[in-house]
């Protein structure tokens, strides 16, 4: 996933890096992680499957106090993996996405909490490698060949249900706070619904209650360019070429969404007028078409087309609780709740962390709620949570 | 077309058509319109090549007076095509997408003008048998074959220059006004820019100035499903099976992106929660996802895909007078301006209008400027439109 950040900063230009630099300059002997790796077997499945041996990997910052009620899980978004913060040495060009809220001193204070990050189940990347998960593209034991499409439906509770073996296996039985952005603040969510007792502080970045039909639909056009690539061959094309056109279609549609007009315009090419090459043939590219879809064409092949329609599924599934209503889930949360969507998110618009609050607060709760007001849009949740520092600060350490 | 328009009505369900049924109520006798046809010969395109021969289908609405000063010119939006208004005949269950604004004594008042519509070149859906264009879907004389990529990239100017034609043929020299919707405010305030003696007053519903990078890579994503599909084979497949996946894919990402969240799941199905057949395969669809795809899958054969794919480039290159700058482009306005984009439109956002305003205004002009609301998103530049109706009358019928 180094790679897939630097994918990201080539895409967003010099800027960025310059951004880098000064938390380079600003800590000097950055905080260094190694990835870890966990490994259970014979997990039954929401939908009531059993995988023979499930593995994901984690890292962590800060440390373990005896009592072990120091912990705060981090829960990863749907491009992402579980290098939230820190480097895994000192000349990797990036640190983790929310280093600039992990660490010493910063809002999630690792002199202070253990913080603890995991990659979850059927993770987007699975060739990157710096990621560690069990899906489709993993080895079927029963086979000895990928799974592919034999490989169950899991569900936003399954990615939960792991963390808690990963949790339990470390003697870990309470979160000080589950602090997730999009498909993390799912996760989030879902922890406080599916272990109440054990979540205190529940933190859900530019996130939703329930998925809504409009979203739903949104998901399944990245599901689309792939499942009607031939290559992709009903998800049997281990033994043969991936199909990379239909990835590299959904990375880019992805991306695009995730983030506002705004600052897409003021990173890309300027639109060239009445260009040549785009006037020969409506097959023709152009310099702004290009900076989308090189860089995800590049990515492709760390990501498994098959990971990613398990992803789209689990979130298409998803309503916290997984119950009857959002409020039948709601009204198990006992944790004290934050919610920061983006104002300027165009794929998970601040209504649906609205829907979720409502909920909650038809339950007679105080879910705590801003908007992060930025010009990135959905990644307003990643690159502008730094504005939001000092209201996780002060949730994060309340009573 | 007629089609098309129950197509949408089946989408949207219930409602409309019981405000269909009050439309019938208060116009007992419907505005009776007819297709025609026009042919002219040799169009030299903008990209330098020469179509031998264009046919574009029109339709009108009122009587063009002696001195043939009181004509309004309709320009179609992406998806749809010259029947603004009326009805085909008395028991059609629809009218026309703006006949809530164009009829006798209406915003756009058919006892005064003489109101013009025409199918643009390579219009979406050449096999609805109410829609003439000319486009890869034709036959070219020399081969006797259809064009396929073969066809020349066209571009909103070239819409716009056939459009002259038309109207040079009917005697028309002078637009009262020309108003359109999306794509076809495009054409509008092109038509503002390339014939700027011709045009006294230009509205642009829904519209934008120039495409900037965000819309032009929001436009690239409807082109990949169909480059993408076998059956495409690089715009060949007219002797064979259309690549209808493809163009199911695209116009399902088109509907679900031109309606805002709020409209959609007040139509769509709601969720179901942990759906059997979702959990069972990730391939499994869901009443949410059949609500989008089956309208599409029914509407895929009427379109044509070379014929998307050539809409798709000529909004892409769209900068309103095809010159070095949008501010270039607009020097040359002479016309009164209306900018009426829609609050909640996701696909053409309102800062793409104001642009425009913006760019005008640095020229001395003083463009007029208000946004729709409604629940519809982009389609509120159709389905809202009569919420301005005074504002479009007092517009038009200015000095």
């Amino acid at each position: 996933m180094q790679r897939y950040l630097v994918f990201i900063l080539l895409l967003l230009g010099t800027g960025f890096s310059s951004a880098c630099s000064a938390w380079q300059t600003a800590e000097p002997a950055p905080l260094l992680v190694e990835k870890q790796s966990f490994t259970f077997e014979n997990y039954t499945t929401v939908s009531g499957q059993t995988i023979p041996e499930v593995t994901v990997g984690w890292e962590s910052y800060g440390e373990l106090n005896e009592a072990k009620d120091n912990v705060i899980l981090i829960t990863h978004f749907f491009s992402g993996n579980s290098h939230a913060a820190g480097k895994y040495s000192a000349d990797d060009p990036l640190p983790g996405y929310w280093d600039s809220i992990i660490g010493p001193g910063k809002a999630i204070d690792t002199n202070k909490y253990f913080v603890i990050s995991s990659d979850t189940l059927v993770n987007a990347f699975p060739h990157d490698p710096n990621v560690i998960t069990t899906g489709p593209a993993s080895i079927n034991p029963v086979t000895g060949k990928p799974y592919g499409l034999d490989f169950p439906v899991v569900t936003i509770r399954d990615f939960v249900n792991v963390q808690e073996r990963l949790l339990a296996s470390l003697g870990i039985q309470q979160l000080h706070a589950v602090v997730g952005a999009s498909m993390g603040s799912l996760q989030a969510l879902e922890w406080a619904v599916a272990y109440p007792d054990k979540v205190e502080r529940m933190v859900s970045v530019i996130g939703a209650g329930a998925m809504d039909a409009w979203t739903i639909m949104a998901l399944e056009h990245w599901a689309r360019p792939i499942r009607n690539d031939p290559n992709w061959n009903n998800g049997d094309y281990y033994d043969d070429d991936a199909p990379l056109t239909g990835v590299t279609s959904t990375l880019a549609m992805i991306t695009q969404q995730a983030m506002h007009p705004i600052i897409m315009n003021m990173r890309a090419p300027k639109p060239e007028v009445m260009p040549a090459a785009m006037l020969e043939s409506v097959t023709n590219s152009s310099p702004v078409l290009d900076y989308l879809f090189a860089n995800s064409a590049v990515r492709a092949p760390l990501a498994d087309a098959n990971h990613l329609l398990y992803l789209v599924r689990a979130n298409q599934l998803f309503v916290a609780g997984h119950e009857e209503s959002l409020a039948n889930g709601m009204a198990k949360v006992q944790a004290k709740t934050l919610f920061l969507p983006a104002s300027n998110d165009l794929l998970l618009q601040p209504y649906l962390a609205q829907q979720a609050v409502a909920a909650l607060q038809e339950q007679g709760q105080e879910p705590q709620y801003e908007e992060i007001e930025g010009v990135w849009g959905h990644l307003d949740g990643l690159f502008s949570i730094g504005s939001k520092a000092e209201t996780l600060k002060t949730f994060i350490e309340s009573e």
